[in-house]
């Protein structure tokens, strides 16, 4: 059964084929990219034979959906022989807003609250929507699925998801925290239990997934119980260009003294802060290492910053949970920077955390236990796959 | 010796008088409220002595000081002979800014930097201000002592208190956590210390200031290190009218939605949400639970949150400080409300807190210990009494 997941943004597409037949396999993958300007690009990945790239005008989503159908059943660059080869596609959507607590099986009343959500989740939602009914069109009565960034987080107890505002935004707007991320904290939870031979049914897990943008989860019993993003992706520790956590006083004084309006305003928080904006250096932890070793006293505080964030969060859920059996880093930065998971776990002792300093040291992108033999909470490193929970969640929902 | 205690707000004026040549004692209190309406009102409460109470217009702070001065001599309500019985004045002062990480004796170059920090406190800072000079006029060559809110807090090391913004927003505006609360942390830290026989140099100390206006504050060897209020009073935990910490991006979706402008968000988050945004009821701890008790869900929830919110900054805090060997309430909810206080205490076996439920049923306004013996940490309930910190200061500075 091969399986095609689609990642629409709103001026690119991502995809991988997948043959989930047996143990599930890479077929290609690639990226469309700016869509609707001038030249747009276009790269194609076929396992074992070479890339191939394009740039040519790319007016919409279904010009790019079109090229990427193209290059699958290509002589050369293809890996199926026809489109009929393609069994179902897993959609990436960002948001599910409370209408969505698993992965659906798309049809007319999942496309309506899908876009019943567009309104949170402004540039994502409709950019997957046209995805879905570009794929209605150029694969009819192939089976669509969508997987939701949200829905893991549906499980949140109302403590955690209500904010201090006036309870009319929860009712008249749908204010609340929702938390995203969803698909790679299940995804690694659950890996990370499969290693160890544990029942996630009876575990307390922090996952932190960490990466451009960052979260941090609570999971008890394998459900979701809080989580550090909110209602946007923009709250909880600093991420590359977002500020995370903010006295919202702060950010009216800045309004205020700046003459920003709300779209301005978002777009200081949101891109132009966090890492980036701290360091004036780059948005990037191995830029901010290397500027650090040099001297660069913005760049250290920069991640000194992140750490410090994520080491608190995780204090908050070993709270939350009382106590935690597993730790689990995953993300761009959580697989691969051990210099910030090192200052998040030292010093630790008090919860039972006694981790491995030298294990860790250089470990990226592996599946590894970070603490020692003696530590009462695990701390691994794990990968995270999100195409393939997608597909994974695909194949089960069509099958 | 005897030292006059002053909290000039925008419209009021709090004061305490008190005798601090051997144990410090009350000799009178009071308030002046409604400054500047048409009918002002000037409670004055001389110890062992009737209560004063005068209603009539009060055009300005010096009127009110005026009124709290001849209270003070009268023959009737009087506690002091004369003006020149009075040896020293403190004055709460809300912002320190980045200048006073200590109380300061008033001078010139003080009054400079009290002025400065207005932008950051424009309600509060210009009428301490008004104050000061208006006690420089009436009781000329009396010493005045200033003692911020903030200045505790001033030991946060960097990565606590830098933001996710851009660099130059601290650079030229300052805009930075401040913390708040800091004579009634550092009081009730102290305090508990010396009921424990401990040294305050050797401990990790987690303090909860719950009132009308909350904050959390981790003390490491003494010095502040973390505390949830930021660089205006709205961060951190819920509070009675304010949201505590909310995603940027769920205000400014209002916002854009409502049209609001930064005054009136300001207005939104500070003063009609919180507590009393969430249930609809009131701001009052005792308001909810007896609302709750009748089965109002909204009412319960709003507790719910408040004490969940604490849970999560003292584990965030025992993070920050790798442990932590006390926990200390105070404030109007920290040292009256066993509900909350057994809500965040409880289920937190990780940490070494064993809660003990019995004791702390009905204690009120008590300094007493919450946990059971075998409890490796201890948890407290601590009058705080801030007028006394601002006394003491004032007489240690002064003499």
């Amino acid at each position: 059964m091969n399986v095609l997941v689609l990642n629409c943004g709103s001026s690119s597409i991502k995809y991988q084929l997948l043959d989930m037949a047996g143990e599930p396999t890479l077929l290609a993958k690639g990226l469309v990219e700016k869509i609707g300007l001038p030249v747009g690009s276009f790269t194609h990945k076929p396992e074992g034979k070479d890339k191939y790239v394009v740039e040519e005008p790319i007016a919409d989503h279904t010009a790019g959906i079109d090229l990427i159908l193209k290059a699958l059943v290509d002589p050369k660059h293809g890996v199926i022989k026809a489109l009929t080869d393609i069994n179902a596609v897993g959609h990436r959507v960002a948001h599910g807003g409370e209408f969505f607590a698993k992965s659906a099986r798309v049809d007319e009343d999942a496309k309506k609250k899908i876009a019943a959500c567009c309104e949170l989740a402004p540039l994502h939602n409709p950019a997957n929507l046209k995805g879905i009914e570009t794929m209605e069109k150029l694969l009819p009565g192939v089976p669509q699925v969508a997987v939701f960034d949200t829905s893991f987080h549906q499980t949140l107890p109302k403590e955690a998801y209500i904010y201090g505002l006036p309870y009319k935004y929860y009712e008249d707007y749908r204010i609340r925290r929702y938390g995203f991320h969803g698909t790679s904290h299940k995804f690694v939870a659950e890996k990370a239990c499969k290693i160890l031979g544990w029942n996630i049914e009876e575990k307390k897990i922090i996952t932190c997934h960490l990466g451009n943008g960052s979260s941090i989860t609570a999971i008890n019993k394998g459900k979701s119980v809080d989580t550090s993003m909110g209602f946007t992706p923009n709250a909880g520790v600093i991420m590359g260009t977002r500020t995370g956590d903010l006295d919202l006083g702060a950010l009216l004084y800045i309004c205020e003294k700046e003459g920003l309006n709300a779209a301005q305003a978002n777009d200081l928080v949101n891109k132009k802060s966090g890492l980036q904006g701290v360091s004036e250096v780059s948005s990037d932890c191995r830029d901010l290492q290397a500027a650090a070793e040099s001297g660069n006293d913005k760049a250290r505080l920069a991640l000194d910053i992140l750490a410090y964030d994520v080491k608190k969060y995780v204090g908050s859920y070993a709270a939350a949970l009382n106590g935690a059996d597993l730790i689990v880093f995953t993300g761009g930065i959580g697989e691969n920077d051990s210099e910030v998971r090192e200052q998040v776990c030292t010093n630790m002792e008090y919860m039972g955390i006694h981790f491995d300093v030298a294990a860790n040291k250089g470990v990226r992108g592996q599946d590894k236990v970070l603490s020692t033999t003696d530590s009462k909470v695990i701390v691994m490193s794990i990968t995270t796959d999100e195409e393939l929970v997608i597909a994974t969640d695909t194949m089960n929902l069509v099958k």
